[in-house]
């Protein structure tokens, strides 16, 4: 199996943006047509709710990157960007965000398109991470896998037959609520953590770290974060080896059960707590324990940070002089 | 939506067979290009295990029902048939079945062939069942769904874009293992019903129940089905009704966990315990309990026993006639 990027040679001469919409950052990037990255440009996000405003930023980081690049704007062919909530991929419309930013169907591809006149493609960030995966990562020549982003909260960016697997209501792969031995099956209020989430995800780590931690016991502080325990699991200590534990057999139940579910060969791991060798290493050993008919491989992601930029890229080059009679 | 059988007339003239190839019977149905039923055939397959005999039996069935009709041979022009195991759907072939019938590697799709001259289609009873729920049953219309067969095993067949998703290794929807909160978390060796089975398939629920009876707290006996434990909860009978709540709240879970996932607005349940009422309703009442984001529908398949049937016959009626690049 290959990739559509491996496949099918780009038809179209010029370059694409990349855009990475989060909580506390925008990170444009400017990229040929192989998927190359040739400049990068960031700018604090915190603060800012204003989609216009967002889209205003991102202007400012594309004309600076194709400035730097001695490019003008008529090299500009498209532009894809993930953002941090519900989408809807077929309307370009960010249906919702989380209540920090508090975007309620945003009409985001229009809003670029009419700014930077050239068809532009917005997706949710962890599908554009998978889809970053497939096209240049951990995935590339896999067409069907889970892309798991555990940071603060845990996701998933489902990939069947080479494209991001969406949902009817655009909600697919929202794992941070699945019911594994261990998790509560309480209700969930609005912003508050899901099930799988406040044990696998970053604060949920520290909440059960601050549980069990004691003077005396570890050189690490009460508020320490997932990645600084798991460096602490990974060093001998106990304690935050039970944390790993607990962390890494809840995950290793998620990624079972979406195993069974789907029946991929591969899940990638990504967002910054997901990354850590440690939790990849002990979920792996768990997963490996369990007699499944067929094994899935865990590894971690190879693009780490950068996988929805990346995926954002191949979304526009996926675009890229292309028509769409859908519009 | 509409279906594809609602949306593409049938380009053939003539009869078609579907088959449904189960642990204690063989039955087969004659029907006409609309997927009518005009004639069924069945015939007990207990104790036999050789798969040229399961075929030589289907022959005999369609001579039977062609001569019934009033038809020759010369009318046929498909075959389907579903079969109780893991199933290659590219190359026909069965590559397992439960220890009952210990198939391994089977062409059933040749031998059929062979057999009756037409072309043939095999695939895993389940996905058969979840087709025939499309074609001609409670998802008709639905592009997006999971069917769930409950008997005394529990499997899941899934649609996707109007068909069925068989994952990489042909065994998706493998939901029999999902662990949820109460399942166990053991290892389950061969032959051994998974953590899921355990609880809400018909063999787990009658040693729930066996479990809590007592002489005197009920009428039924101590060695109940399920479909009559569940009666009993209906009338009213408060250890029946315990027995229920179980298996209903496992099961919820369960399909929470997989609209999690695949974001699939429809589940059908069939197998002759998932068809019951009672379980079909306090399933219901706990999915609507639960504040997910978006609500699956549960409903009860309309075919019964008969999803196989259909699903087979109509995956007959797609192959009719059309060239198949794939042999």
């Amino acid at each position: 199996m290959t990739t559509r990027q491996q496949t099918e040679e780009a038809s179209f001469e010029g370059l694409v943006v990349g855009v990475d919409i989060g909580g506390t950052n925008l990170r444009v990037a400017l990229a040929n047509k192989a998927g190359t990255i040739v400049g990068r440009w960031s700018y604090s996000t915190v603060g800012i709710r204003d989609p216009q405003e967002i889209v205003r930023m991102t202007c400012k980081g594309v004309e600076a990157l194709l400035s730097a690049n001695a490019s003008s704007h008529g090299d500009l062919v498209a532009i894809g960007a993930g953002a941090p909530g519900i989408t809807d991929t077929d309307h370009g419309k960010v249906l919702a965000t989380s209540y920090l930013m508090g975007w309620k169907n945003i009409p985001l591809r229009d809003l670029l398109e009419a700014e930077l006149g050239v068809p532009a493609f917005v997706d949710n960030d962890v599908n554009m991470a998978a889809f970053g995966e497939h096209s240049a990562g951990s995935a590339r020549g896999v067409d069907n896998f889970v892309f798991l982003a555990i940071g603060t909260g845990v996701g998933a960016g489902i990939i069947l037959n080479g494209e991001p697997f969406r949902g009817e209501g655009w909600i697919a792969g929202e794992i941070g609520y699945m019911l594994v031995p261990g998790t509560s099956v309480g209700l969930v209020e609005a912003g508050e953590p899901g099930a799988l989430e406040a044990i696998v995800g970053g604060e949920g780590i520290r909440s059960h770290w601050q549980g069990v931690w004691s003077e005396g016991s570890t050189e690490l502080t009460k508020d320490a974060t997932a990645t600084q325990i798991f460096d602490e699991a990974l060093a001998g200590n106990p304690l935050a080896h039970a944390v790993l534990g607990l962390a890494s057999r809840t995950l290793a139940y998620a990624i079972y059960n979406i195993s069974l579910v789907l029946n991929c060969p591969l899940f990638v791991l990504g967002g910054n707590v997901g990354l850590h060798p440690a939790l990849v290493d002990a979920t792996r050993v768990i997963l490996k324990g369990r007699n499944a008919r067929v094994q899935s491989r865990l590894v971690p992601s190879s693009l780490g940070v950068e996988a929805q930029l990346y995926g954002a890229v191949f979304q526009a080059i996926a675009i890229a002089g292309k028509p769409n009679p859908g519009r």
